[in-house]
């Protein structure tokens, strides 16, 4: 399969729907609203919604737009991350000027308003969970059980949990292989699993296979944070559009740090090996999320 | 009736609900749910949930234990106000030091981890509301039907907007009626609205039910915000936890300011007014809903 065209549809198919359902700029209050489309503009590869998509598109083998609601709970991922990225991003945080090769949005609409456009954001994913204008169709039952799956995921038990880990390890001293990991399964991962398990409820799951994509996304997401940490080091800064070593300089635990990079590599690639391997339940509409797992492991980006 | 009494009650109720559905201190990451606790155990009155409680007894005449989902839909309102006063009282917003006689949470924690503390207390508000463990027994229509009121009057078109209309004011120039009305609509009203329209919902109330009350949670809230600003002035520092004046200093509009206090004490006293005529189709079962909206104008903290 042709893994760069189903991705790139499913991104247009993503950005068409996130832009179309997020508050335009002219509405009251103007820089609010500007402040939050401008962070959800800069874009990236929407690699939680596409997977949240590959992993309803897998259990059902119907397209995006077949399944009830799939769009909204897709979109309301991405409405998450990019939250927790203009938060991360704020001075008291990561303090970064520049992220995409933008300026952050703090930088460009003020720190109040940045951390209030955060606020929405995060409080929008659940708005449009919720709203039959966008998850119409969605049995109400399963608009419950994303919600409770997305919101533990994102919550101080998931991504905010380590968030707070991570910055708690920085600069400081010795991190072990336990916290860094914690790290990473939390600040990342967990919104990762939660994605392929969103596109799975939606789609009507049953039990083996929900445990199956439950199997998959916890490797992919691992897999997922050993390659940034990876690419941090050997990536270029056109490739990753941040500093090369912007995580070493400021003191990051990562995986090239504790273990080394070649064993980072081989980690990296048996997580995938591990992702592919827990998909063979399903047939080849799991091609796409086979594809996505071993393209984790060697995009430069 | 006696306020006093139903007003405690229905606070002990919330208490003990709300602090046992947060979680534990000792969880990891510990420093992350002690700023969590530390902000919903400075307490207050609960007027959020208790408003809530209040309405959906209005409509049902039972007790809110017996009303299925209730207290955490009650609850969830506490844990949305407790995360916004978290942020706002952050440096780059309203940079204040002291809340309710105590330091602000970022002053005990650090401004990170206030930050992403209240993230997850936004966060775990919508999780709340979505797991069965505690909002149990709510039809899935109804807490879908919960979460987007709840969502909608938190977000960008309610609280989160009415905060940057307001912080974009400050200090400004000339603020006029209207924006000050935009304020107090959608920084603290959208929410006390949507507190008794969730109780409304939760309790299953009919269209003309919820029509009713929400008129009566429109002027409730913003009776609720007009006399806020009259106890900035008025109120002493014991009676308030705050500086008296300290809107004023810092260069916020208020109604005092704009029309004058005693302009602004008979507006109170007509929107408190206008709140019980709205609850004319309910029996005594409203009656506390009544003695609040008369307290708001009266209380002195």
């Amino acid at each position: 399969m042709d893994l760069k065209a189903y991705m790139s549809e499913r991104k247009t198919l993503v950005d068409n729907f996130l832009l179309s359902a997020a508050t335009g700029e002219d509405v009251m209050p103007s820089s609010l609203h500007r402040s939050m489309r401008y962070s959800l503009e800069a874009g990236g590869k929407r690699v939680r919604p596409v997977l949240a998509i590959a992993a309803a598109e897998a259990v059902t083998g119907k397209q995006a737009q077949d399944i009830p609601g799939l769009m909204a709970a897709a979109c309301s991922l991405e409405f998450i991350h990019t939250y927790s990225l203009v938060h991360d991003d704020l001075p008291a945080m990561d303090d970064d000027d520049f992220r995409r090769g933008r300026p952050t949005n703090h930088k460009v609409f003020g720190e109040a308003v940045a951390i209030l456009a955060g606020d929405a954001l995060l409080t929008y994913a659940f708005e449009l969970l919720a709203d039959p204008k966008y998850s119409g169709g969605m049995d109400s039952a399963r608009s419950v059980a994303v919600i409770r799956e997305i919101a533990y995921a994102a919550g101080s038990m998931g991504m905010v949990g380590g968030q707070v880990v991570d910055i708690e390890s920085e600069g400081g001293g010795e991190v072990d292989f336990a916290t860094l990991e914690y790290i990473h399964t939390h600040k990342t991962g967990a919104l990762i699993l939660a994605s392929v398990r969103t596109g799975a409820i939606a789609a009507g799951a049953d039990g083996r296979q929900l445990d199956a994509l439950s199997r998959f996304g916890t490797h992919a997401g691992l897999a997922f944070q050993v390659a940034d940490d990876i690419l941090d080091i050997i990536g270029t800064q056109e490739e990753t559009g941040k500093d090369v070593g912007s995580d070493i300089a400021r003191g990051k635990k990562t995986y090239p740090a504790l273990i080394g990079l070649e064993e980072s590599k081989l980690r990296a690639k048996e997580l995938a090996d591990a992702a592919v391997d827990a998909l063979s339940i399903f047939g080849a509409e799991a091609d796409p999320l086979r594809e996505i797992a071993r393209y984790i492991v060697s995009r430069n980006n």
